[in-house]
């Protein structure tokens, strides 16, 4: 294992200082000759100018704006690596931006900015916005992102997303859809436990709530998120009033006493086989943990877990964004989409839940493959109807 | 000739609308399964970050950063355009990213910044800076530009170039330098006058002081830039301790009497053909304007012109800016410059006046063909050679 894990970092290293860069820029224009020149670039390229400064509109149909996203970062919570700083955090954003296009169709470009400091996060993204179509926020380090994130969608025409929150929670959503039609239990009676109440624990818990779970529990190092916790950031605070609704108080294991569902974006080896014993019947559990879970797939199992879903590509199940992220953005760049709001992310993952058919459907098979080439464009149309209906609406 | 501007405008515009924009984004590393991935992206990626963490200058060797150039602006000073902002100037910098790659192999990708203001400006690119390995600057108006890049120079390691001034600058010496050849006269007893003190005509001046010229006159539209001028900018003022050092007065017309060089960076039909019969024999006219030159060739050569230049395709020895840039920012990645020095400025101007051999030196080919296969790597290796000399210096 470890020595596994020692030579695709010593490969990786190698292959990334042959590729020098995972990102190509390359014209898609004709460039051969003099009329090549003058119709790409000057003179003619006047016209397109003029047509824009008449409508800002028409920069979505002459000019890359319409089919590109700015993959920004401050390098502050990069991967497990934590704050590493912007340059450090390139080839990441690098790698997203290729994901981008190789998932979604999507050009994607990466901003690595040299600040940490919110203010000129925001300010530094708004000057930016007028060649992008759309933003998508990466390893920005809690609370900044959430405070980034509404000021941006408040400031710009285009949509601000953070994948490590919402990326996450529609994936887990789609798995827990899954889950639930497994085990035959519905969302309002379910109890849900996330096991982190940072950045992707407090999306998750939204977007559970959205779709109609009502009994959802945050825990954290702490224990469970109560108004008897001393140190809660704002975030946190703010979701005392639609989770832990009887003030519950006590560990991660008194929370996870009869519960359905188990979230878990925490550290390594926090739950117990105990633990996963003393939940409900059909107990659903992700650990998401990265590279080890919370708990292991065979230990849960051996405990009683009915589904259990990892961040690993070498378990059933696993949680990776790249199944939603660039159809997110592809339908919300087609629909030239303001923002990406709640039923868009709703819409999201019951279109992911659904590439799953009942006749496929088992334990080791709730969430469709990463690589799964319908994901993109499922997502994509379900976030582009959402978008035409609230136009319309 | 209207017809055909208004087929060629029409023309491009509906070439944007069809190309959707002029660049894509595309990966250089394979994604087409989780080995891929676990190689490209998590959990592989984590050690290049590593290694950049532990050591900025391996951003170099393991990211995009060693190939990939920034193309800035404000939208503020843009073709003829004027101040159309940063969304309506998107295709124009589009067209240099893509000049960038089709004609040096450097990948370059447009950021339209939504502020016109100083500061920020130079803020916004320092907070940009990790992603790239040089920035051009382009289409910024006068006298900001010149504080911008003399700031960001001083700040980033990462050389920063303004390509309206110093690009220009570079292809205007290289053709002077044949035209001397050809009319066999030396840089420090012929007397220039540039007409236009903007970003341009100052930029020439001081690369031709540097060359050695030692008569330099800059006019503006109020005529000679003198000591009497009463609305001079900081960097017009600045240039009356290098140019006219008579302090001379008068018109551009009394400037032209005796003059062997004309450098003209100003507006359509400006100059007389009475105004090059005045100036010495074997006169040397650069006639820039865009797309109406201050005089035609034709009417030039008329009134005794030796050699004459303009900024046009569709006549002899065209200044076009596309034959230096790629070269410059190609040759200044490759030795990891942190600027774009006087003597590779002078180095490139001189490598390209050299693609000129003597059998093929005329009054109609004094400045290499905008395609020549060679210019890009002539330049590159003179800025090389240069920044290599620099360092060991």
């Amino acid at each position: 294992m470890t020595d596994e894990r020692t030579s695709l970092a010593d490969e990786s290293l190698s292959l990334h200082r042959q590729w020098r860069g995972k990102l190509a820029v390359a014209p898609k224009c004709p460039l051969d000759g003099r009329r090549d020149l003058a119709l790409a670039y000057t003179p003619g390229v006047a016209e397109p100018c003029k047509r824009i400064a008449a409508d800002a509109q028409a920069a979505y149909e002459c000019t890359i704006k319409g089919n590109t996203v700015a993959v920004v970062t401050d390098g502050s919570a990069v991967l497990g690596l934590g704050n590493i700083g912007p340059t450090a955090a390139l080839p990441v954003m690098e790698g997203k931006a290729a994901l981008f296009k190789a998932f979604g169709g999507v050009d994607a470009f990466p901003i690595c900015l040299d600040t940490q400091d919110t203010d000129e996060i925001v300010r530094a993204c708004i000057q930016l916005a007028p060649v992008f179509g759309g933003i998508n926020l990466e390893d920005i380090a809690a609370p900044r992102c959430f405070e980034i994130e509404e000021r941006l969608n408040e400031a710009l025409d285009i949509p601000v997303f953070h994948d490590d929150q919402h990326g996450t929670a529609i994936v887990v959503l789609s798995g827990i859809i899954n889950a639930l039609r497994l085990v035959g239990k519905g969302a309002p009676e379910c109890r849900v436990v996330i096991n982190g109440a940072g950045s992707a624990g407090i999306a998750i818990a939204k977007l559970l709530l959205a779709y109609g779970f009502e009994h959802v529990t945050l825990c954290d190092i702490d224990g469970i998120v109560s108004s008897a916790n001393p140190s809660l950031n704002d975030a946190q605070r703010a979701m005392l009033a639609v989770t832990n609704l009887e003030d519950a108080q006590g560990t991660l294991a008194d929370a996870l006493v009869g519960a359905d569902v188990l979230v878990g974006v925490s550290a390594p080896g926090v739950v117990s086989q105990d633990m996963v014993r003393s939940m409900a019947p059909g107990a659903i559990v992700f650990a998401m943990a990265n590279p080890t879970p919370e708990i292991f797939p065979d230990e849960a199992k051996a405990a009683g877990a009915a589904v259990v879903g990892t961040g690993r590509s070498d378990f059933p199940n696993q949680v990776n964004n790249v199944i939603a992220f660039p159809g997110i953005f592809k339908g919300a760049l087609q629909a030239r989409a303001e923002r990406i709001t709640e039923p868009m992310k709703l819409a999201a993952a019951k279109a992911l839940a659904a590439l799953v058919p009942d006749d496929e459907l088992s334990a080791d098979f709730i969430i469709p493959d990463p690589f799964d080439p319908r994901a993109a464009d499922a997502v994509a149309e379900a976030v582009r109807a959402c978008a035409g209906a609230e136009k319309r609406g």
